[in-house]
């Protein structure tokens, strides 16, 4: 560990990367006028929801000690703080389903301790903060990011797995609880007899089904076949909230002869109310604390540094490549949202076709274009005439030529000329979107009193959503789901998009490697089941990494580990989109130029790699090096390996 | 009209034909031994739901005078004398939703009749059953089954159309009146208080939409990638039946405080009740009915005879060609069952491709093996190696060769000779299955109370399935979305399975010609709206006849009207299935054979050319005499016309 012997190191060499462009970070955001309202509306929508629903989930788990003001005044402060000081002007920062946990543990702890108790509990809490801050310094002085590169992609899987089920959780829990009592309440109330209670349960499990399904089919709508591309883009990006607004608003069709209060919606302090008030001098208590606890404060603290460390390490495995400068969440919004507004949607679909390939590592990038390719050469199908197949032709040539320069030079792929080489359009880099969408955020604090009409089910069914779309492209998910394909379906796996482990790695070992991620998946939701102890669930996360070193390798061949475990991701395309990309470019060549067909090739691309919260899913590529040969038709390659 | 001429001509001829085989018909059935209980269960099932939720229509409609016990009753007796002296021993016969509707009418007027009244409603309904039969028989007598030949396909579809659209309405109004009171109760009784009726509405929402969903799914069982073949297709066949069975069941799980009747049941009078018993006897009353009322009753009568007529001529021109002696529906109930239980599944299959041949005219046959070696044609992908390419060549010769003896001499072709040629399996005709499963219907007349278990809101959700699963495979409801997709988007027809229409007509007269269909269809539905005079709604299905003749030949040019109102069927199989084709027959050659590749292949075709109730859906087949040429490969036919 030579990082540790020269302190400060990482920090300095970030910052002086960061003052070359800081001026130009704010430049090219004011120049870009009126336009950068679209990538700020569109986070802002993307992340305000998920902080509304844990604010929701907070506020039951700690009995309203905190509660969604907390979590959106904190998410604009650090928002706003960040984007003006952040090293990563385009990453969005927002509350995660493990910090909720974490506070609750907290709560439930300091609870059942007579000398903290509910008063001090958010005094108490100050305390872990400060520890966790303090360790999070150290981390970064002692450079401890280079670690990063020896978490895996079975870690990452975990987790996100992890954070999916605890959403499915909650949603059920939600749901179960919408039939009952809620606590801290009047038993008396008319709304808590029990045919209203069943009726608010009811209603509960429609609005919240409802929200579900209209979310996931809104997501999709990027690919139907009805409606203008804008429409459908605006749908695909604008879609699930929307459906928080309609349901919420449907929620006000039960017939007036219902008591008050079902369903029930959210009921959160207001900011001016003296609770509210309060928490902002929280930090007066913080001396009211018994020393013995400012010391036992340190034990969640690492747990919560350790956290947000591994989880920052995760979002950079999936997102950042050292050597590359530019940052590409927000490209991802960014295009996602100019590709909706269609406005120059070709020279956006490039951008997102560029950073699709920034964000990527080369082999990546050399991936994608050989994706590309794969689906380019399976065009010439009988139904198109020769033509394309001699255009695919110089595509290839093109394709093969790039994929072929990069390839040798694996990790020292500078974008910047082969982006100016292939593709002209530029991400804009700019801080201004995101001090924009944290401004809203902070004034959306004042807006409680439109939130609290937001019906709770309505969350439970925006929760299973985020836990139900965050899946696909986890590959353990994937995994999971092979296992249960007999074997003479396996074939339906390859018709769609799908990693290149199902061709390269036998199904034996496949099955062997999902069955203990499985287990230690179980082993890692058990832990949060635990009352207390549970605080310390992150710890199966970090002992993985000496697993994954020493353990592992003994039970899997290398290469297959790679495949199974690699850092990066590459996808073969089956048949459909290939025949559609045919098809569109040719069949319909006077009504479907290329740049449409580019459009809403890339728009449904996006959809596939990110989550509605714009988020990067998890991904795997081969570092097999006969995946090269595997874009020359006719090898049988494709052939799977048989069970061994 | 030659026919009139000759009267009792076809009657003779179709009893000579019969007779020939009729002890066949008896002996087969029997031989086939226990395996003859499989197509029984399951055309029992698929016929039995249907009737069950008329019967509840019907009951609501006519207050109770006619319930579920009479079109159980009259479905087992009409089941059983056709079984026996039917000339077509394989068709199921059933109880129709413009029956149920017919009824409602004369229900309606009757009972605005003083001289009537709801007393002698069945008396009277009695008569008009009586001058139904007589003029069925005149037409028998005069051949009147030769006009068959002037329904096309237009009419075909609008009766579908209109028939789905009244099973939605069904549906709606179904689940509506569940927050209501329901007429001739007292509205004093606990259940009927508002919060149980608000209660009982959201419970009705939850199961007509549960229902509804899971059986939308469970009908696409078949292709689903989890699961063994056996679980797939038990799950394709029956999985209708078995969620009313679950959605029954989950109804009971509404907790105890929750008063009797919520959520609401069927409510028939069981078989031994007086009034059931009375409904035998009605035919005293008969005498009682006015002389005037007797000879009314003849109007009636001939708009249910001419429905009968013509809802038998469209079933038979979507089922049967004369040139043909096998009939079909049943075969498909036959096939796609024994597909279910994976007996003997290769030579199932075939039967299966020989009776989807038998039931179409020769050109269809060809259609059919064009969209089969087009498929072929289509997999030589990169992805498969060149041995693939080879293989399919022979194919292609084999199919070709037939194809090419078939074509010139259409509507000539015999099937036995083509079928021992290629396809050695034959269609079991038989007798027997079809007087076991109206028996089984005759017994379930004494399972009224397991019946009377199941929600109406249960049967909502079967109203809403049974529409939503008619409408695929309707070119009109085809077509009516294609006037939604955006130009830019039409590819995405052209991937997916689609009748040739597509590609041969230009859009703007598709446009034209379902523009005019729309505007009929409302007329057709409008008139059902009115009170007493909508029982003439008949009527604008027997003028389209003449408007089809002397009309449209004037609007459209002949060979699009050919295109969009042929008689038969063609679809060109887009790249999708294709490319699963080639992969399960060449990419998993070891544990994915040439059968299990045949069986779910055509298992999954027979899912897109029925209902779930074994009824065949409409399509249409291009006569266009270029779509010969159309199979050889790169000749770009495949690219649509522009629209003009």
């Amino acid at each position: 560990m030579e990082s540790i012997k020269t302190p400060f190191k990482g920090i300095i060499k970030d910052v002086k990367g960061r003052r070359a462009c800081y001026k130009q970070d704010w430049t090219t955001g004011l120049s870009s006028g009126v336009r950068i309202l679209a990538p700020t509306f569109y986070v802002f929508f993307a992340s305000a929801l998920p902080v509304i629903a844990f604010g929701e989930q907070l506020s039951r788990d700690t009995d309203q000690s905190l509660s969604t003001v907390e979590t959106l005044a904190s998410t604009a402060l650090c928002g706003i703080i960040h984007s003006i000081f952040g090293g990563q002007p385009l990453l969005i920062l927002g509350v995660a389903e493990p910090t909720v946990i974490m506070y609750t543990y907290l709560y439930n702890f300091s609870k059942g301790r007579p000398e903290l108790g509910r008063e001090l509990f958010l005094a108490w809490a100050g305390w872990v903060c400060v520890w966790t801050s303090l360790m999070l310094f150290l981390l970064a002085i002692f450079n401890a990011c280079d670690i990063i590169t020896r978490f895996t992609r079975i870690a990452g899987e975990l987790f996100g797995m992890l954070i999916a089920v605890l959403f499915i959780q909650e949603a059920i829990k939600g749901v179960i609880s919408e039939f009952n009592m809620p606590s801290l309440e009047n038993p008396k109330e008319d709304k808590f007899q029990f045919q209203w209670l069943y009726t608010n349960g009811l209603l509960s499990v429609i609005f919240s089904f409802g929200v579900l399904y209209c979310s996931l089919k809104s997501r999709q709508a990027r690919s139907w076949r009805y409606g203008t591309g804008w429409l459908r883009s605006f749908i695909a990006d604008y879609g699930v909230p929307f459906m928080v607004l309609v349901w919420s608003a449907l929620s006000y069709s039960v017939p007036g002869k219902v008591p008050e209060g079902v369903p029930r919606r959210l009921i959160c302090p207001l900011p001016w109310d003296p609770v509210s008030i309060y928490h902002w001098t929280v930090i007066k208590d913080m001396v009211k604390v018994p020393p013995a606890y400012i010391l036992a404060a340190f034990i969640p603290a690492i747990m919560i540094a350790g956290l947000y460390f591994f989880d920052h390490s995760v979002a950079s495995k999936m997102a950042q490549q050292p050597e590359f400068n530019i940052k590409n969440p927000s490209a991802y919004h960014y295009d996602i949202f100019v590709l909706g507004v269609t406005i120059m949607r070709r020279k956006m679909v490039k951008s997102a076709k560029q950073c699709m390939k920034e964000q990527k590592s080369d082999s990546e990038i050399y991936g994608r274009m050989q994706a590309v390719f794969i689906q380019m050469d399976t065009s010439p199908t009988p139904h198109t005439d020769s033509s394309v197949a001699k255009e695919l032709a110089d595509l290839k040539e093109a394709v093969m030529n790039t994929a072929d320069d990069i390839e040798p030079k694996k990790g020292k792929f500078d974008p910047d000329k082969h982006i100016d080489l292939y593709l002209p359009v530029r991400v804009k880099e700019q801080r201004l979107s995101n001090l924009l969408q944290s401004l809203l955020v902070g004034v959306s604090v004042f807006s409680m009193p439109v939130i609290n009409m937001i019906p709770t089910s309505v969350l439970w069914g925006y929760f299973a959503y985020m836990a139900i779309d965050s899946l696909p492209g986890n590959q353990f998910w994937d995994r999971i789901l092979l296992l249960f394909i007999t074997p003479g379906r396996r074939f339906k796996v390859l018709e769609s998009s799908h990693a290149s482990f199902v061709e390269l790695v036998p199904f034996k070992s496949i099955a062997l490697f999902t069955l203990f991620q499985i287990v230690y998946f179980l082993i890692c939701f058990g832990i949060t089941w635990i009352p207390i102890a549970g605080i310390l669930f992150p710890v199966p996360f970090f002992l993985l990494i000496s697993i994954r070193e020493h353990i592992l390798p003994k039970i899997f061949h290398t290469k297959d580990l790679q495949e199974l475990d690699a850092a990066e991701y590459e996808e073969i395309a089956g048949a459909p989109r290939s025949r559609s990309l045919s098809l569109k470019e040719k069949d319909f060549p006077s009504h479907y130029g290329q740049d449409n067909g580019d459009g809403f090739y890339d728009a449904e691309i996006l959809d596939e790699m990110t989550t509605s919260r714009g988020e990067l899913k998890l991904r795997t590529v081969s570092f097999n090096e006969d995946r090269i040969f595997k874009v020359h038709p006719g090898d049988g390659d494709l052939i799977p390996r048989e069970p061994q």
